[in-house]
């Protein structure tokens, strides 16, 4: 299970009750924290975002609008008496800025705060179930997209099965994980001693970049991507200018990554509307949704 | 004319929907920002604070809930392309903060940023009407407080006196100064000739502070004093050992500098509800008022 809440949708100046970029990505055990614009601690109360399962935080590139929030979310966690360890993954650069903030405030972090600088292309975290990597967009500054995997998940087995070929309790492990049942007398193969299991699902974070067909080798296939769309498409030399995209580039790289959703979000305060972003990327690429805040995209 | 716009009555942790420190003060001519935490210029949006006046800000103490929020201000005032200069007052330590982060996403802001250290007890800013003062209050780090001050204004001429009396227009200044009209056959007392003019207001900020006497006869007389309450009175040892004050406290500072009317503010996460706030103040000091965001208090 993957879940994206959004918290921020908007681009740098914040308009519109819109915020700064920022999402959650939750997991069954993990809840992740991607970009961490200003005001991102009170979007999190309130859309009740619980801070428990909170370890990992991934900032894109270090523009204001992704990052701002992140010392209030720090010094409010030692507030709140956090003990465990958080980790932060960012371009080099976001310790001294936070370091310098706790040091003219005497403030000592009850918990131990471990940042991790983004240098390539690589898995930042992982544990049995999920692994998180960076990948390059391009961007007027270094900026790295998030790609979120679950792992393959082990077959389910089927019990009436086993029971009718009575494959014994030591083998239950190689079959989960799709091997047939090999004994002296006879061969069973895998698929009628099991059931396929839910397949395992990604998410892609694309961050600030402008359009760059070079990402989608690096999405491919991907169940729901997030790309910004700062602009709608009459404004693509703008776009292009400020190192940003459209509704319609965003769309093209989701259909050339053959991702099966697209996600729209960062978008410009010069709009107050923003039904249009959908209506241009579905010419391009159907399965589009508005990123709005406080909902939740289940991938 | 001043007018106290309430943008943050909270104290550390954002909660309640409460916002951290932040208030706009208000002349027939200026706009000043006093205090800045995480979300103000949201919350100048959100109740319409229109930023071509602004253009002096106030900063009580580097304690983050008074601070977070000026980074993102001042970054969006640059994208609004922003010119005219910006002068920021504060303690030692802040303009580091906001270059170290302006250097890290290669931004150069568009109007000229001056910052100011408080080292004194002094005049921060004036002009021929109004001015600013800055006064010590004690708190954990170097922490000022604010007062505002209009300037006496000149007595209002009776045109009609004047012409019964034949004063000629040369000595109109003088008159509205508060001088008697002499001339060599006759004295008219200044009271003849004038009306009195609207009284000149003052409000004091008290920032961050532990109850502290010494607050009173730098705010004497003063026509509203904010104090803030960060706990009711039943907390005041914990108030005391974390260099902050109470309900009751505040209500005690206002009584004894005989202000005219009190505000409390700076609220703890740990109260949903603020009544009792009001309710316990006015034991001692009857004209309180709890400081409600989105609200202009005109002193």
């Amino acid at each position: 299970m993957i879940a994206v809440t959004i918290l921020g949708n908007n681009s740098a100046i914040p308009a519109h009750d819109r915020h700064p970029t920022s999402q959650i990505v939750q997991t069954t055990e993990h809840t992740f924290l991607v970009d961490c614009g200003e005001g991102t601690q009170m979007q999190m109360n309130c859309y009740k975002i619980r801070r428990k399962n909170l370890n990992h935080i991934f900032i894109s590139h270090l523009h204001g609008d992704h990052y701002f929030g992140l010392i209030g979310l720090i010094t409010s966690l030692a507030l709140n008496n956090r003990l465990q360890d958080l980790h932060v993954y960012s371009p080099e650069g976001l310790s001294e800025i936070i370091d310098i903030q706790l040091a003219v405030s005497a403030s000592k972090l009850p918990y131990r705060l471990i940042f991790h600088i983004i240098q390539n292309e690589e898995i930042l975290w992982e544990d049995a179930h999920f692994s998180v990597r960076s990948f390059m967009v391009s961007h007027r500054i270094p900026c790295w997209g998030f790609y979120f995997q679950e792992k393959k998940f082990p077959r389910k087995l089927n019990m009436d099965a086993l029971k009718k070929y009575n494959v014994p309790k030591a083998f239950f492990e190689n079959l989960k994980n799709g091997e047939d049942f090999i004994s002296e007398k006879k061969v069973i193969k895998n698929k009628q001693l099991t059931f396929a299991s839910s397949p395992a699902k990604s998410y892609a974070y694309c961050a600030d970049t402008v359009y760059d067909e070079s990402i989608c080798s690096k999405i491919k296939e991907v169940d729901m991507v997030y790309h910004e769309a700062t602009y709608l498409d009459d404004q693509v030399l703008k776009a292009t200018a400020r190192y940003h995209s459209t509704s319609k580039q965003a769309a093209a790289i989701a259909h050339k990554a053959g991702a099966k959703r697209l996600l729209l979000g960062h978008f410009s305060s010069m709009y107050d509307v923003l039904d249009n972003f959908r209506e241009e990327a579905c010419e391009i690429f159907k399965n589009t949704e508005v990123a709005l805040e406080g909902v939740s995209y289940l991938v």
